[in-house]
């Protein structure tokens, strides 16, 4: 039986956001199950980029989509000013490795089948509606969330 | 047998507290068995408000109980200025929706029997007592934790 | 057998950096397993003091050794001014009751046989050599972090 991989991406943050997909890509590999449950702030990352839901939307909710990233590529570093490196800087050092960046790392994760939950209350709360994200997200209650990660091998706070 | 959820609270944040707390929640009432071991910045969020204990307490400890929040409510977001997104804002969000505040939240999961602990080290050095802290907070050592958190379904460090 | 404690460092703070190698300690002490990955910023935690490798690094390379601290001490608080409490103050806060400082934890953690691993990944984007890092330090790709985590009993992602 395959080994299950459960991330709860609570951050907004460009690096975090790196380590959970490099995460989920590399459990991909392996064969794992990968389920990503994004809470909060973590549900800039799977935002659908130039997508602008105005309908049905309240003043504060326009405002908040309008000033929040719109796509897992714009997330900023978990520090503004990490030790002096920026995110223009760490993007550099990982293009002239010649690495994936971010947006890659999401698209593998979608190619491979890694399942994408969206927190309900979250989405609420945020004023979000479905179309506003990656068409696979699906959105669920954290009922769902505890059930499937208590029947996982790894899960992570993100 | 019923399932085990496992909660490290390390950051004094408002939106991870109240990530913390709803996990808490919800596996409550899923009938999982849930333990909250605060620690660090994570003991904020379990003190008692209004009560401050100068007595026994050093100069530092005394600056450091009067310059950090004393209750869950005042914790600020994990960023000043995340997105542009305030404290307030969030609140207002949430009330809007009518869901509940961070203080509905720790006020259920205390009701709904989750059991809180709090890291003897972290006790010490930031000068608190016991007195500090609600009343069902038990202050335990991190060889405790450690144990109970091996026998746990999920564990989370937030 | 014995139980098994996994932590993913991901995060350059001092104050994480404490919490991780205080469990690390703690778990050593009730005979369990330790691994720490460390990945991206968590790798600054186990550079090697006083050690500055100039060698076969592009300029953006020696930037970054440079300017980001080159020992775990060195290492900043997960807020700046978290409530006001600096990185000074809590050191003072920690001597006065005589506990143990990070680098006697790494120490601690080294001599107790805490197994260190690096992220092969961040290695390579952050231009950081073998040499730069504590010797005991093994450069390991994801994979292997994944399955060794899937073998544990606890794993928290710091």
């Amino acid at each position: 039986m395959s080994k299950k991989l459960n991330l709860l991406v609570f951050s907004g943050d460009y690096d975090k956001a790196l380590a959970a997909l490099i995460l989920a890509n590399g459990a991909s590999e392996l064969d794992m199950e990968v389920t990503i449950f994004c809470a909060f702030w973590g549900l800039l990352m799977v935002r659908e980029e130039n997508k602008f839901q105005a309908k049905h939307k309240s003043f504060f909710e326009k405002m908040f989509s309008m000033f929040t990233p719109n796509s897992a590529e714009k997330l900023a570093l978990s520090r503004m000013n990490m030790c002096g490196v920026g995110k223009g800087m760490l993007k550099k050092m990982m293009k002239d490795k010649e690495k994936p960046m971010l947006k890659d790392f999401l698209d593998g994760a979608r190619r491979k089948g890694v399942k994408f939950y969206g927190c309900k209350l979250s989405v609420e709360v945020m004023g979000f509606k479905k179309e506003d994200f990656i068409p696979e997200l699906e959105i669920i209650e954290v009922y769902q969330y505890l059930k499937d990660a208590s029947e996982s091998d790894i899960q992570l706070f993100i």
